[in-house]
């Protein structure tokens, strides 16, 4: 008999065995053992419920059959050795504003872990511009932290609020800074510490700024959405709180836009730009509408700008951007000439999904990211928008335009629309990955994306991707059902 | 009979087997027989001695079997095809400028899969800041190309002259820019297209400069140093080239250069450095009596900056580094005022190797290079020269500064001194990984830092990626012996 017999299955059969009702049962229980404080397992359905789904997004949702509170990654460890033993699945939760169904519940036999209790920042290196925490920790309230303290740093990242570091590993997140900071795929985690499928706990790194000592590990969690393992702490690179500004440019099309943002970037001022957001005529008229400015803005194309550097850079670069918007047809350029103004004017943009809902009453929000070489984007913004016409639907586009990176707000009506809606999804993007782009620039992949990775990707490539998975999570008890297409999956299109 | 009684070991057997030397000719033939062109499949025995050892690195190498020149993709695999089916191992080679041993022969059965010849320019997107090429281009000839084609972008990873495209993402590299660009581990290949061991092509990625969808697969090869594929192409960001300032401050000693450094890169002039390169008097002096410079520099140690940004912007960063190096004690700062004072400044820095060698006629090199935090760096310069000064060897120090990223240039005398110098290696690995640092910064694992990787990240991490390396070449044909160490490994030191 070799090794192989021992086992109840071959390690390569394909459908995944998890433990039956009655083995769940045993394992629930195990974790009340293992957790004897008060609410740290929880099976109330209401929150198994509320805890596997999201009210803005429009995926297949089903509720978890338990809710486990870590404190620290031994605990981690305590729940991820229960869920083998048993072979319960695990998914990870914490800030829950991802978009895709990243936290769904598995067939109601899934553990939630939920890491927002592990939100402790463990400590600050000033001198060396790093910064270790636990997972649960959101990226608002540790620069929050850096600033009470009087510490000139920053962490780059900025994903929608409320997002935690441990989401932001997981769907290698990005945000409005990446035009100049680049995204968590880049070097902003020096290190990560994560729990393994099989129980083991792995540092990834030391902590120096740059290690060549071989491909680095941490990168296989970043984007992965927990599905190789679960991330407990992580040391952040911080960087330096630059003095900005605020400004806006206005233009009659989308493709005027795009080409001073290629020009902007390009010229030696590109480094001064920390942010161009684009907000087409739609968005515009929803803020205007949404009663959320003081006085209304003309409804155009706008382009929405923080610009950094000292008082004499940063003028320097103003000036620059402006003289480019205006050779470009801009109609209207316009800075924040205070801070209250500059503060309302990027809140425009941070409250595009508010808006946008403001101004249609009773309609709900999808909301949808792709992203394509920048310039590739304004094909991809007329066809969308034609479509979107076609098709009957109020819809308002954001953009990180400086990375190609666009999001799509389609409104549309719950009970009637949602066919409608869900199509008009599916052909955007589509349309973004025959543009040499990808089904999402920033939100991920979660359930809303699978069916498009081999398009993107091709075969090989997702093959690989599930290779390393199978090899990783060989039970696949790491949320499993996201991320990786399956043939047996059904498309939601 | 289950499926694996049927092969002739079970898949995770540890000791792997490769081709006999009857099969090995047999290779060899099949090989011949794919590529008929004269030249692209050798065996003379000079040639195979000279691609498996470098002059400028001393661990034990062996010589290869045969060298295949490819030219294309498809060529790549069917040399992995045929190496796979008579299990023969491949190690790629293309600039054959690393220094730990990376391009080694395996045991005299290894194919050298020379990728100097694939070294073409597919594609310049001049609007989106992008360019395709073969894994064998060289950085500094993509540059050269875009300059001469008038296009105002450059590739802003320098490692060593001569160093190509294909072996950056396998070393993980970066160079003096890393302080401002980052490194090749962060987002400057967008797409990799990549043989596996199974045959298969990889692409990772398209061309959107963001993705999320999934972890990204380029990571895995970027510092996998050939052991999970071969790299034949790939897709690189491009930045615009910025003008430049070159200035040199000088200090009574390594703490306060530091100091200064760690201040002005967390001033709101930071991102105006390009470049922080510290060499220390040891060095100074080996320029001097190297005889390269017009007039002799005072030996103390030295930082060199190059500052990014327009006349106004780098004349404002220029007075803010000059005041925070005097405020730390610098006693002499100087500009360069015309470009050929910037070229000769800079190039002190470029040549240390030269100028160290010149300084000592006769003596050899010994080059390795480790990374700490930014803040532990004085430690580990002090407590490294008082070593090297104890055991009597003569040593030059030049660093990344900015990154923590440390060269020690030891010189010996190839027959008396070899181990005096590799016992100094080996302390000067185990001291910055105890300062929380890293065995290499930038010039890899290879074979020589290999018996450190389990001291530095630990056991779990290790194996993890030995478990993705298995998981992807279960035969263990990509450049085996490297980077991952084994217990059948002995130590050099």
């Amino acid at each position: 008999m070799n090794q192989y017999e021992k086992s109840e299955q071959p390690p390569t059969a394909s459908k995944t065995k998890y433990a039956s009702r009655t083995e769940l049962k045993v394992a629930i229980e195990e974790l009340r053992a293992a957790f004897p404080l008060a609410n740290s397992v929880v099976t109330d359905p209401d929150a198994l419920k509320t805890h596997g789904s999201s009210e803005h997004s429009y995926h297949p949702a089903a509720p978890h059959a338990v809710i486990v509170r870590p404190t620290s990654t031994e605990d981690v460890v305590k729940v991820v050795n229960i869920a083998r033993r048993y072979r319960v699945p695990i998914t990870p939760y914490s800030g829950a504003t991802s978009l895709e169904g990243h936290f769904s519940g598995y067939e109601s036999i899934s553990i939630c872990l939920d890491m927002s209790g592990m939100d402790k920042i463990i400590n600050i290196n000033v001198d060396d511009a790093d910064l270790t925490c636990q997972a649960g920790a959101r990226w608002e309230d540790i620069n929050h932290v850096l600033k009470d303290k009087n510490i000139p740093l920053f962490f780059p990242l900025d994903p929608g609020p409320g997002a935690t570091i441990g989401g932001m590993v997981g769907t290698g997140c990005s945000g409005t800074n990446a035009v100049r900071y680049g995204t968590a795929r880049a070097e902003w985690f020096l290190n990560l510490t994560v729990v393994l499928p099989n129980g083991r706990v792995v540092k990834t790194r030391r902590r120096a700024r740059k290690s060549a000592a071989g491909f680095d590990t941490a990168k296989l969690f970043i984007g992965a959405e927990g599905t190789l393992g679960i991330v407990t702490e992580a040391t952040l690179r911080l960087t330096p709180v630059l003095p900005t500004k605020v400004a806006m440019a206005q233009f009659p099309d989308v493709q005027k836009a795009v080409s001073a943002v290629q020009e902007i970037l390009q010229s030696p001022q590109g480094p001064h730009i920390q942010c161009i957001e684009l907000l087409d005529d739609h968005m515009m008229d929803a803020i205007n509408t949404a009663g959320f400015v003081d006085k209304p803005y003309p409804i155009e194309d706008t382009l929405f700008f923080k610009i950094q550097g000292d008082t004499a850079s940063a003028k320097l670069a103003s000036d620059v951007v402006r003289s480019i918007a205006t050779k470009h047809g801009s109609s209207r350029f316009q800075f924040a000439s205070t801070d209250h103004e500059a503060e309302e004017m990027w809140q425009n943009r941070k409250y595009a999904l508010m808006s946008s809902l403001a101004s249609h009453p009773g309609l709900r929000c999808w909301t949808t990211d792709v992203c394509v070489p920048v310039s590739r984007l304004p094909e991809l913004v007329y066809e969308t928008k034609k479509d979107l016409k076609e098709c009957g639907l109020h819809s308002t586009i954001v953009g990180h335009v400086g990375d190609g990176n666009f999001h799509a707000l389609i409104l549309f009506d719950r009970e009637h629309e949602f066919d409608t809606a869900s199509g008009a999804v599916h052909r955007l993007v589509h349309r973004a990955v025959a543009l040499d782009g990808t089904c999402t620039g920033e939100h991920g992949v979660g359930l809303g994306k699978k069916e498009y990775l081999i398009d993107e990707l091709g075969e090989n490539t997702v093959e690989l991707m599930k290779t390393v998975k199978k090899a990783i999570d060989p039970l696949n008890i790491m949320n499993p059902g996201k991320l990786y297409p399956d043939e047996n999956d059904k498309p939601y299109h």
